[in-house]
């Protein structure tokens, strides 16, 4: 970038991108803690209350999967911006749809927890994290696509790496989702499994080393 | 600004803007997700559960078309500060009526999706929105008076077609008002049309080659 | 400061008041957006939906008073901090005091706006601006106690006025709360009429002139 | 590290610490603000206002509990970023289970306040109180073991005495639960004091001490 630009107001058109993560920082805070919503203080006289509150034991293995599959996304999401170096107006859009896939996590989840054992309900949540998935594919394409957002430093192998990974969620809830129509118990358990991939430090070792290797 | 201002601790009749976008951040991101607390999880029977999400659409399609006039209203809020630089004392209280406005999109969208057959619905949502739309063409005609609040090397025809660009939507809202009038549906198809007009590349890159020429 | 001290981390008795800041502006994010949750969408048939809207009044005035007042108070919070360079573990827990009395105000704007007619609301209401108004007092009265927290060029006269700012509207409640006592609707008026004497211009250029004089 | 370094963008392995502390004060923010939902706008008739007033007494004082230890618990976090300069992928995971157990404290501190003589509700409480403690101290021993995420200069007391105070209140909250077993009245006035130790000026003092000796 030549001198005289970077003394210029930045045009529209080459926007920092503080504010969008400041956005998505926002927007992944509250539907982390509105996830606890759906965990309702019972109203039972006190003799009843330990039967309760096992009772709830469904909703609050929905409330930890969303939160640890949240974690990841946000994850995801900020490794990217650990790359991304500008915005531009389409870029912006696109963080907004996904926020707004995000955004659906506790509708949702409350759907799965309450009818844990409908396929439908499966199949919605299923979408839903499918729907954030592509959209952080379709962030990381379009920003690394002629690096016209990114580092023009940012190694190739990582690019691709990081396309790979996610993609590799929204794969297994597509299995989640098919598989739920013999029986929705084995979709929740691939749902609560897939975070494991990503927390798995093999994998993740494997990414440091070529994030270094670049 | 001479070496002696720039040593003083800013003076409060000219500010940073840092802490009124994080505010706007904070607001868009907590309103963006409130939206969703419009779709309720169903208490139905499980046989019933298709049919009870099916009537959720007018909802649902309320929760995206908010969700993406938000997204537009934030963009136009960032792209704003894109160019300005100080704050006042007055400026602070028009990003707050600003605010005020915003944080009434989630009722004004669930009367829109409870009652969405009644021109009364449609007139307040229109409204909520021409206010907002208002307030961001007070906030860009105060800040870039005698340039202010802005960078003295913003371009004219920026300036001039931000304004112009910000009464853009809600002209379209007073005719969705008066469409209203006739049938309210006409109405909801005007709110869901607009964001169209913001995403669609041809004006965007009109707007980017201004922003560049200046 | 010595260049020894600036290049160790930070010792834990002076930090830096970025965090206080964001949760400040996190917190009266929220806030002021739950203001509106108290605005409910009525459940009528379509036909009564004006006279049930008509009848939310007290709600909306509640609302826009509670925001105007929350918005004085990040102004005041957001003003000082223009001047507080470091903090200190005591800081920080005035700090929290503080954001706890603001976390309130939804609950007892909440409280004023379903018992309009009844003093204890409006003292309860009064009570909390109150206290809200005498921690940014004590925040400002600590931060500036032989300037360990604030700039040493900050000017005596703006170091006192804005002393005495803060103690303006916690007076006014006071006069509210005793006024209520003859007339709880005569309270109501001068909650609605403090935020003039923060917005009225006079007495704002009054405030920059002498920011400008120190 | 060597400047070729620092111009390389950050590998994934080394991240800054930026967007962790941002989610955690938005975390906080909401979950503090959250604490008030559970103090309901009575529905009586206004006469019997006052008495079911004063019956809110138990959630109020939760309220101002809860709120409190938050805020131990964000400044305890905050701390340690004071001296954390660095991130990486576990570090990230183990910051998403802390919030993870922050995000239960509205409905912890609901269940306590409704169900306050039971013991269940109080051991519920103190696990959930302990669990966000113990992340703490995990976090901090994760982010100083080999100093690999904190400043080389921290002086080693500094690094033992926060590692000591981050299980003080978990040692004491196993003493609030244990002591429950016998009457859960006495768990809850442990609860309320243990803030105190952190308020208490002497320790702080002596911590201040410690962080400028080293």
């Amino acid at each position: 970038m030549s001198e005289h630009h970077q003394r210029l107001p930045h045009p529209v058109g080459s926007m920092s991108t503080h504010r969008i993560e400041a956005l998505a920082d926002g927007v992944f805070a509250i539907v982390m803690t509105l996830l606890v919503f759906d965990l309702r203080v019972p109203e039972v006289p006190a003799a009843e209350l330990p039967g309760a509150l096992f009772s709830l034991w469904p909703k609050f293995l929905g409330y930890l999967t969303s939160f640890v599959l949240l974690g990841i996304y946000w994850t995801g999401h900020r490794n990217q911006f650990n790359f991304i170096k500008r915005a531009d107006q389409n870029f912006h859009w696109l963080n907004i749809l996904f926020f707004c896939a995000v955004c659906l996590v506790p509708f949702s989840t409350g759907l799965l927890s309450r009818y844990s054992g409908t396929w439908l309900t499966v199949a919605i949540y299923g979408l839903n994290l499918i729907a954030i998935g592509l959209m952080l594919f379709v962030l990381w394409t379009y920003a690394t696509y002629r690096y016209h957002l990114v580092d023009p430093d940012l190694p190739p192998p990582v690019m691709r790496l990081a396309r790979q990974r996610s993609l590799l969620a929204p794969a297994f809830y597509v299995v989640a989702i098919l598989v739920g129509l013999i029986n929705p118990r084995f979709s929740l358990i691939i749902f609560a499994l897939v975070p494991l991939l990503y927390i798995f430090p093999g994998l993740q070792h494997f990414w440091t080393y070529l994030a270094h290797r670049g």
